[in-house]
């Protein structure tokens, strides 16, 4: 069934096609200017460093549900083998097997498409088995590094984590905000936390699935009005899940993906962060996320460190 | 044959086993304090970022000389797949298999042995086919974000790259310090460029691979003696490629990651940054180059960004 | 804990080493000799052929319990590619990443090893991570091809399928060759059907994988009293699981792999051919099980086919 | 550029579509018949079995030319390893990563497309990249055993391999067939050696991949008049190329795959079977090549085995 109108009318107003040229593939991390990066470094006060990603290992969070997007599987192809003798020194290597998107990750501007165009009317066919993605693939993504600016729903809720199903609304967004004591800018990467992920850290990858609270369609507008470079939280979906308006599946993908450019971030580990920052009193810092440039990806695993 | 005994005196000068405790698996990365990063971020001044790594595909550095390390294979297992039925969001997703060390990447402490040994007295035991790495993986690096210095070897000599086989001497890092112009100090992670990057640059992995220019036994000591946190460099090697002494294969391996302690890392894209260091006539920056937490591991792919 | 002395009294009974000499990696299989496949060829009289492999993909029988050993991952690498421009001949191509003891397999002789020695008392150490199986890979395997008979445990117990948990013993053995009216001789493949695979036919993987009947510490001198060449079941474990003797584990493939050299077959799909062989009131046939040739692995796929 | 009226006329000469009923996936190999198999196994007079596969290793055939098309990977997931404690049984185990069409390989009839069709009609758009092959896959292929005929066109020829570029023509298969002995007959499987494989057993990959000898345009029409269900031989692309008629890339390959249903096999090794032949004076054998069961695969490895 064809997209509601309701989605056409929010997408007309986030969308960025153009923005940045005819030929942009790069989207909102345009808006992570070297002047963005010099004042993003001054949030720094500790140097204490948080790492955001979650463990690889065949135990990640994926359930099987999605084809193909397998947890990662590490083999060894060499161990302590003395390559040039015995008494010579012994190395050992190994191997990976994942989904780009199985683990802590970005979603790269050609991981959706509709109505047959990716990002800057690009044509959807643009992505094929063969090559990958021809346009817009991860490789293309400007380095990932901005401030980061953690709005903790579940926190300013009160609560350890949202429910499953919970939508996140643009009230939302500001309560997090007021909590955090900033205003959220041009530039910034935004981390929403809705603490699903505990479910997940507590042994239950089915609970963590679904039902998933996340982003809701009213979101994007949000983001969009602020300028925000990109958006990352700490559930397997995204967006809330299962949506909100039958037969609307991804309409968030679409809007960030599709209509405005913006990577999106997934499955990142905010438990920690979330404590410090509530320690701390502040919701800023200094966010390194770089994509491993994946030639022709829709996705990369992110390895995110937030820097305090 | 057994090593030599001059291998066993600089071990012996430059190890740190004991040094953060018996149960350590960090290593020198425990030299990058939050002081460090602190100081670090202030090198800072234009916020343009520049990033290190490699594309990944499967025309990567590798030449099939080293059995399993293969170079990135992507696949497509979804290419606009409208999921939930026709007219709606279509996503495409992928894989990737690869060898963890086969690109731009961080040799983790686990990837070298010598006389049974890993780093801090762990056995060479530990790593096993079925778990990898049980002690020393890449997933118990600490964030890996400091100070970096690029040493430009190659522009202290006057050289688009060093000849094949160069050994960078001690005094090669002095007269690179000098042209960078700052004293390298604790918790730095410190670039070395040879240039020889050029030859895959131009399409020539073989010329790439062998024979190569790289770190000297006598290095190790100026690296321990300024208590860097980590070295990378622009080579498929590391070190000189064939060894200086014969028969003594991957010395400065074992010494950096068996008795140091400390990461090193391969196949760094230091062209862009060292005109830019040229140009600006500075060679201090943040760099960011965050692990990716395979379990068990003994080596990652790295997105480095070195931000100016 | 150590073997039981049971363990060693049936080991020293079913011992085959050297007896091909001391340089056989090939053990049982030499017990296929151009004579018995002569013979195997006349038992087919309708030509009518019965697969006897699951089909491979995510969903097979591995429920993730042993590390590594993954469902196969099919993916596509081109779809309808006009490789030499529009208007052309257009390709599809694919890849594939599994366990490769995952589905339908046998197990090579250098699957196991017991007490530090494999098969013909080569060392356990010379399978490694770089080279995988160094002697005995199942690339050394002799052509799989002969005559089959099928012992079907269950039928001849009256049943659908055996409990879970239930060991197979030689009396069942003897009563299912009873019901095949032929004797069971030197070079024969058996097949013996428990129907445990019904649990994961009607969708049950867990079911399927645990408890297993299976066949008995008592079996493997049955077997090798009539030479046969090698085993297959429609089991997970091909062996009664969990164990007859607390912790005494994995005890006939021991007996198979390591002591008699012969290769084992698991989860193969009995169904059909049940059903035939006892519509038709004959229970041999031809039946050609190839081994792929992977170098230095442990086990292979296979797709058997029965001939009747 | 489109195809020419000479394909499209030798195309409708060929055709089978609809002769086994509109919805057929199985094409030539209906072919082989109950009565077709029960006199191949006739043929077996020794009982001497002659393996066809290659070694499936990382130095297989493959070049890297064709993007994805990757030699088998082999790694270890578990090396000995005790799992349920010291002094127990211990277990290796291992995965694989490869292109399907690879190494010794049947191409499956959604190998190929042209026109936007597949074999029997079906529209090229059944093969995705999240479920490959939604008809024709290569697990539909009906259980491949029939018997051999080797068509030896280099010993024909007088020669040990055909020149590279040669192309195979309808009067070669003539010659060779007379020098079989044999009329080729409906529901043999034709094995055709060049002795092109030679340069790759002789260790040179590039001479084995290009140029090389191969079937010409006009053979599928003799091979269709006998209707045969299968043919293989010792080449990497299957027909000779570079092609016979500029810009017309891959005919043979769209005529036996999509207008005929027929499969086709690539990088047989057929050596050992023509000397073998030779000596005995017999052409003629029991032939077993069963494709894995891949779901929704394209083509797949195959060991195949030539019983004399």
């Amino acid at each position: 069934m064809p997209l509601p109108q309701e989605f056409h009318d929010i997408a007309a107003r986030v969308n960025n096609w153009g923005r940045w040229g005819a030929a942009d593939e790069t989207g909102t991390l345009n808006l992570i200017t070297d002047q963005v990066v010099r004042e993003a470094v001054r949030t720094v006060r500790t140097g204490r460093r948080i790492p955001l990603a979650l463990p690889l290992h065949q135990d990640g969070v994926q359930t099987g549900a999605i084809p193909g997007r397998i947890n990662p599987l590490h083999t060894m192809t060499a161990v302590n083998q003395q390559i040039f003798g015995p008494g010579t020194v012994a190395t050992s290597d190994d191997t990976v097997t994942m989904g780009l998107q199985a683990a802590t990750h970005w979603d790269g501007l050609a991981h959706v498409s509709h109505s047959g165009r990716l990002y800057n009317n690009r044509p959807a066919g643009s992505v094929t088995a063969h090559g990958g993605a021809g346009v817009l693939g991860i490789e293309k993504a400007a380095p990932i590094a901005s401030r980061g600016v953690l709005l903790d729903v579940a926190r300013a809720h009160g609560a350890e984590q949202l429910p499953g199903g919970y939508a996140i609304t643009p009230e939302d967004l500001d309560t997090a905000e007021e909590l955090a004591g900033t205003a959220v800018r041009a530039g910034d990467i935004v981390l929403v936390r809705t603490g699903q992920l505990r479910h997940y850290l507590a042994g239950d990858r089915q609970a963590y699935a679904f039902p998933s609270p996340g982003l809701s369609l009213r979101t994007p507008e949000w983001f969009h009005a602020r300028d925000v470079a990109a958006v990352a939280n700490d559930t397997l979906t995204f967006e809330i899940f299962p949506p909100e308006i039958e037969d609307l599946w991804l309409p968030v993908h679409a809007l960030h993906l599709v209509e405005m450019g913006m990577p999106q971030g997934q499955n990142w580990n905010l438990e920690q962060l979330s404590e410090v920052c509530a320690a701390e009193r502040r919701w800023t810092f200094f966010l390194a996320a770089m994509a491993e440039p994946f030639v022709g990806a829709t996705g990369t695993p992110v390895a995110p460190v937030a820097i305090l």
